[in-house]
């Protein structure tokens, strides 16, 4: 038995994109930068997947740049935009929650010279307003605010700080970090008031080693990667053929279903929190109405049990969940995230992540929660003990 | 019929590779920065991949760094470096025929205030040691010197430059674009005194958007993509297992019959470059020597046949052949090695380049050759009526 729920670490690929990416390395193999037909039916290849992409979020496909993932689309936004601007300004605006793919440029950007604002959230990890109107001075080059919390699941009001960021500082763009929520909740960037977004491929079930930026044909950033002039000068390297072509077409299939699946696992993330609860000393970070955070992320604390210990405990059982974000375990530090919402120690230290996929079956949160039951309250008594 | 000759600008992936990679998609799909045993699992196959690369150059795993490709992994040996060691120098000597994922970046730390020296070379494409001699001041921070010219083969005496570089400036850094080399050469990075390596998978049979930076473990680098700290801090962004350990595989692969597999593309490139001159009018570029330049690469100019006209004359007798380097698409500047080399103008807009892969067979040859033989004197008397 294998339950997988740590979706929001990375996905199982679908096995449409899989047999896409496997044609592409074997059959139509071309170099689209070469003249000849191999290269012409690769590009192919590459225009459909910028389609698919800019289909979904009613954008243009010429505003669909290929990256190597959410990572580096997070990296060339913050780089790009610093650069590209550095006469205009120095500040850029972020958050006390951002993802380390946003807070590590940001730091060092700052170390750099930049003036990075780090805005404050509440207990349910919203951002202050007040504080984003405050921060916004003519000098404000970017701000960037991710849209899921990747930890807690909070749905950051993008529109809303997009629309701000617009009147106040017209000439400030608007990043949106959407590695969390693309494929989760439809988003139109021209309505939203967002010019940049990244998103990452393996975490909507599409492959590793792959993402990409969408970017306002009116905005001007630098490249972050020079060379052979691919993707209109912006990202050189030979094109990932097959990274893009599953990108697009995993883009495609996870909005084809959307409302029925984000139903579903809005029930499943309501029935888990309740099971949760019934286990007693049992906090759930996030907005408290399930239904206003992200439909796949659950983040409990569950007092006096390390989180380790019960990671390890339930994949025991095969049951595979995070002990903060799965980014974390490269850093020992206590979670940002939920030193911001103003966690206790406590929590910190017994917070698990749980998060589902549109495959996640309600039989797989039943097992979770029947085999938390059991092992729960033994975990306890044996750290009392 | 389908006779690819382009395998320079990139190549079919090894069926085994693609099964790798399709199975990481599906089965083994967890990320390596998970502390489940899915993580776990995940983390076995970078490991893998590090040693099988490590193996055939003789250097050690931790010292192999997994990237989107040659193009990122020169891009960072290049910002890396210069950014690490700017307060020890501004200096950057490279070459006159460098692919563009050099020369841009290069350009780019040009532009930046860095003291950008590039070498001349000869005729038959190698890199001046006078001049390097001459270059090479206390405030030189990195030396950057293809191994294999990517147009016309001309193979660089790398170890002999990186002996002069460590002798007469100790605290320089020799990086290799080992794009077109790995795979046709034997690379010992310690032997030849080579501080960082690029290589590029989808040219070795393996995936696109993967690829590698050796980076030797004195050496000293920044990163260039910050984020979750994954690869020891030095490259950011979820691992891209499946092609990691594609990579490794294609690495292991494509040197397990590298002299018997070297000596069947020289006896080809030499058949092809005997009948070429049968032809008349033919300059074959790089070294006159045909076993002196690379295995896999001849490039050859049909004066008084434009390079496209021929390269769409040849596809539709489904040939494959790139007019200069198929990057070069995108520049529709002359191309800076063949001016480097002193080619004339005649020679630049009539040159095509034929590009071999252990594939190749001796049929395929002869085949393109009785092709040239019937379409280039046709092509020559539309073009004088």
């Amino acid at each position: 038995m294998e339950i997988y729920l740590d979706n929001s670490a990375t996905t199982r690929c679908y096995k449409e994109v899989a047999d896409l990416v496997y044609k592409l390395m074997l059959e139509d193999y071309g170099n689209p930068s070469s003249m000849h037909q191999k290269g012409v039916d690769a590009e192919k290849y590459l225009r459909k997947a910028q389609e698919q992409i800019a289909g979904v979020m009613r954008v243009k496909p010429k505003e669909i740049y290929f990256t190597s993932g959410g990572t580096e689309s997070n990296n060339w936004a913050l780089f790009g935009t610093a650069s590209a601007k550095k006469r205009a300004g120095k500040r850029i605006i972020t958050t006390a929650i951002e993802h380390s793919a946003i807070a590590e440029p940001a730091g060092r950007l700052e170390a750099m010279g930049y003036d990075v604002v780090r805005l404050p959230v509440d207990g349910e990890g919203y951002v202050s307003m007040d504080a984003l109107a405050e921060s916004l001075t003519p000098d404000t080059i970017l701000v960037t605010v991710m849209m899921v919390n990747n930890e807690i699941g909070t749905v950051e009001p993008v529109a809303e700080i997009g629309k701000m960021v617009h009147e106040k500082c017209p000439k400030a763009y608007f990043h949106v970090d959407a590695i969390q929520s693309f494929g989760k909740f439809r988003i139109y960037p021209k309505r939203m008031n967002i010019d940049m977004l990244s998103v990452s491929s393996h975490k909507i079930h599409g492959p590793k080693g792959s993402g990409f930026l969408y970017l306002d044909e009116r905005c001007r950033i630098d490249p972050i990667i020079y060379g052979g002039g691919q993707q209109n000068g912006m990202r050189s390297g030979t094109d990932n053929v097959p990274g893009a072509a599953g990108t697009g077409l995993a883009s495609e299939m996870i909005y084809r279903n959307l409302d029925e699946n984000v139903e579903r696992m809005y029930r499943l993330k309501a029935h888990l929190a309740d099971g949760l609860k019934q286990l007693g000393q049992v906090t759930v970070h996030g907005p408290a109405d399930v239904r206003k955070g992200a439909p796949n992320i659950l983040n409990a604390s569950f007092i006096g049990v390390r989180s380790e210990v019960l990671l390890h405990t339930l994949e025991d059982r095969g049951i595979y969940v995070s002990a903060g974000s799965a980014c974390s375990s490269h850093h020992r530090a206590p979670s940002a995230t939920l030193t911001a919402v103003h966690a206790t120690a406590a929590e910190i230290e017994s917070s698990v992540r749980f998060s589902f996929s549109e495959l996640t079956t309600e039989e797989e949160v039943d097992t979770a929660l029947a085999v938390l039951n059991e092992v729960i309250p033994k975990l306890r008594k044996f750290v009392r003990s």
